[in-house]
């Protein structure tokens, strides 16, 4: 543990998210070596100090390196305020520096908004056929509100389940942040704890924006789609917003059916998939190093593990749906992390 | 990681925590060994299936037995849509099953809002005096907009250090939930990435908020401080949202120089406790588990490390303020993850 005080900001911030390997100090030497087998340098644990400034020499030509900074724009190399330094300097002007990782096959790690250690493999086993039968008054209205949203979505998408899938995406992530900021507030408010919710339904909405960063991949949105996008996210946004603060009973059991309805969508996009009327592409590397995918995956083997995704959001909508519907607040029953 | 596919809820989400544990398939063993020392049986990762049913059995305890559910009250038993079965099943109903967790020493992981490896040791290493100098108009609004929130601020708490900083962080917590929310919003419209700026942002939001589940141990709220952070909250929340959308290169310069006011009431809060004005009462037990304090620490300790945590916000909020004053997105620059 000692190594991460010595104020070197690359591992620090590795040991921090790190933290995993460090809470046992009995196993923190492996684990600290198993770490650095993520970066660049392998010295970088053993010696920090010099590992760090040779990375910061190195930090203007990263940017480029990046998938997420296409366009191959310059990296941010001045300080406001005047602050007239090097790059080396200024790079580190305010002590922050992105850490530089690497695969296991010694190539760097493309992605910054996900890190090795958040990638998984689906579970596959999920049941996708369960179904929370609406037997309330509410139940049947969250019921058939999703419901009646399918129709014109049906109609506008037809069989370009690509696109759909994109499209939807961008809609389903929104939900958890919604939830989970409203809880955060919550929390603030109430000097309460959240039971884990906040993170719990963030982890939701990140995973559903994951979604979209693949399928974009695959399906190029056009302009109209962007527009229609624009203006679903805000009628949305704001609805679920005002749903959430009048009954979470209800909109927790809305977002598990929306989901329940994902999970057919994508059993239909599977469909198509295999009779041939849509390519089976293969996987956008995205998708390999999120879902930790073999090399050779398909756009199918993506289908596969998002859809398993949506099963699992579907069980901790309904759950959470259900803890209310014992008169109780989710920060009662312990959420589901890493549920996926 | 094959174990992890036997569909058993528990390891299933250990392991999807466990994400840097599994990443390596060389080191998979001992990783998941070293896994299985957080659980209360040994056994469980072995035999996933057994352990499973016999945790779900311990289920309706688990709930008592944690701090966030103080109050005694029964935990989630029951499933709503008439599924009358007993506890075991229930519990299972959606497949949600959250996972129990022990200490290095044996004992139960108490929290639900943070797990052993999210926690660390503060990086007390950091520059507290660093100050960004404003030069431009927007800077100095900026700035000016802070010290001018500062004189209510102090006439209020006067020296009660302990009710102004848990105070402070119910406000503290917001700026990021925001600007994080802001970004997962665009980046959805937007169909592009983040830069990994989503997660260090809702990472400072869920910091300050640690800070404020630890204040409130020392520090109970009285029933008129309870009504004003309501209030408060309602007017900065749509300020700071609003803020965010016209010009987040102000937002983060603002917040920036809020950080900066709070490195100083920290220090002020510790001049206090030397003095012994304030009590150095013992650190609540949340605070020893996040930081990873030694258990005979005090409120000086974690004061000590609140304020680190401070002075890296203050770093993230100045850079992002600089990258915006570059003309670029955040997006174009890797997020310091994990940076505290």
């Amino acid at each position: 543990m000692m190594m991460s005080r010595s104020g070197a900001r690359l591992t620090n911030s590795m040991m921090a998210t790190m933290g995993p390997h460090l809470f046992s100090s009995a196993t923190t030497t492996p684990r600290i070596l198993s770490t650095a087998s993520y970066l660049q340098n392998g010295n970088q644990v053993a010696s920090p100090a010099r590992n760090m400034s040779s990375w910061t020499r190195k930090r203007s030509t990263l940017a480029l390196g990046e998938k997420e900074e296409e366009g191959g724009k310059q990296p941010v190399t001045a300080s406001a305020g005047g602050d007239a330094k090097n790059d080396k300097e200024i790079v580190s002007y305010w002590g922050v520096s992105p850490s530089r990782i690497s695969k296991e096959d010694g190539t760097d790690w493309k992605w910054n908004c996900f890190r090795p250690w958040e990638t998984y493999q689906a579970d596959m086993s999920i049941d996708l056929k369960k179904h929370h039968a609406p037997i309330t008054f509410m139940d049947k209205m969250a019921y058939w509100t999703v419901k009646s949203l399918r129709l014109p979505t049906d109609i506008f998408f037809q069989r370009r389940f690509g696109c759909r899938a994109m499209m939807l995406e961008t809609v389903a992530a929104v939900p958890g942040m919604v939830g989970g900021m409203l809880l955060h507030c919550k929390s603030l408010r109430r000097f309460e704890h959240s039971g884990g919710w906040i993170k719990a339904l963030l982890e939701e909405a990140e995973n559903e924006r994951m979604h979209l960063m693949t399928f974009m991949e695959v399906a190029k949105p056009k302009w109209y789609e962007r527009a229609l996008v624009f203006a679903v996210q805000g009628v949305f946004f704001n609805a679920y917003f005002l749903g959430y603060m009048i009954s979470p009973k209800f909109a927790h059991r809305m977002v598990g059916y929306l989901e329940e309805e994902a999970i057919h969508s994508y059993t239909e996009f599977l469909k198509e998939l295999d009779k041939g009327n849509i390519d089976n592409v293969p996987a956008p590397a995205i998708a390999i190093d999120y879902w930790r995918l073999p090399a050779n995956s398909t756009l199918r083997d993506v289908v596969m593990v998002v859809r398993a995704d949506e099963a699992h959001h579907r069980d901790v909508n309904h759950f959470a749906s259900d803890i209310h519907y014992q008169g109780r607040e989710l920060r009662e029953s312990p959420a589901p992390l890493g549920y996926h």
